[in-house]
């Protein structure tokens, strides 16, 4: 069932980003690792848009971050306010290079690079409805196992969209 | 950050199973996924017992399978009843020549191959309470998150244990 070691693995990016918002969001990733919190990046939520990374922290609240790889890339965003319906807190995360002031100071502020990340300023909070949360939570979970289970048996697991 | 197309990316076993718990393993993994059900495998549980599969089904209710490949490794296993405490129901899963008449008739019961599973006995509900329910499924939740995070950047994301 496999043809090369552990050793190899690596998972690779799935395409859909620039390299510049692969990197943002790697370090992101970094970011809420330390903080004992899991990430899974590009999942769809119910209301079909998809949020760059979602990050399930220890205590079970979620946070979104949408990755901003440059000014374009931010001003082409109208809708990013419906993000706050699914999770806890929300947050931009720039490259260092980003122009700060455009961004909206009602949201959380990340900078990131590669590497790891800073958290500039706090997301506000706005703690989903229990149901809500249990609802999102779930997502998650089939997203991130449905994944693993695909990367295990193609084949066998086909059948599990995100 | 990859050295291979996604084409060639099967996740290999992690060694910890025979050959004949993986191929009954795959086969229950490949049900559940039928019944559009995500599945983990080695689930480590607040009892630090380990789910050898551990599905979450569509509606969020949990379930463990225990995988047996063989009559002594059954009957080396006098705990299974503490599963009952962690999901909402409880089988067995067991290859097709597996002597069946010393399984418990109060679990459920799987004959599976590599390629599926049938389920021969349902597995009588036990409902968890809400609370436990949560905290299983966010542990489920972030097993297979750190797991994919853990593939996708194994420095970044090291301190992520199941």
């Amino acid at each position: 069932m496999s043809s090369f070691s552990d050793a190899d693995l690596i998972l690779p990016p799935d395409g859909r980003q620039s390299p510049a918002a692969l990197a943002i969001q790697r370090g992101v990733r970094r970011h809420f690792a330390s903080l004992g919190a899991v990430t899974l990046c590009e999942l769809t939520l119910a209301s079909w848009r998809r949020a760059d990374v979602m990050a399930l922290l220890p205590d079970g609240r979620l946070t979104i971050v949408e990755v901003k790889s440059s000014l374009a890339d931010f001003r082409a965003d109208g809708k990013w306010h419906e993000y706050r319906d699914w999770c806890d807190s929300f947050s931009f995360a720039v490259a260092p290079d980003f122009p700060l002031e455009v961004l909206p100071e009602d949201a959380g502020l990340i900078i990131a690079d590669a590497f790891g990340a800073e958290m500039l300023r706090a997301a506000p909070a706005h703690p989903l409805a229990a149901a809500r949360r249990k609802a999102v939570t779930l997502r998650f979970a089939r997203a991130a196992a449905g994944r693993l289970h695909r990367l295990a048996d193609p084949d066998g697991a086909a059948g599990l969209l995100d």
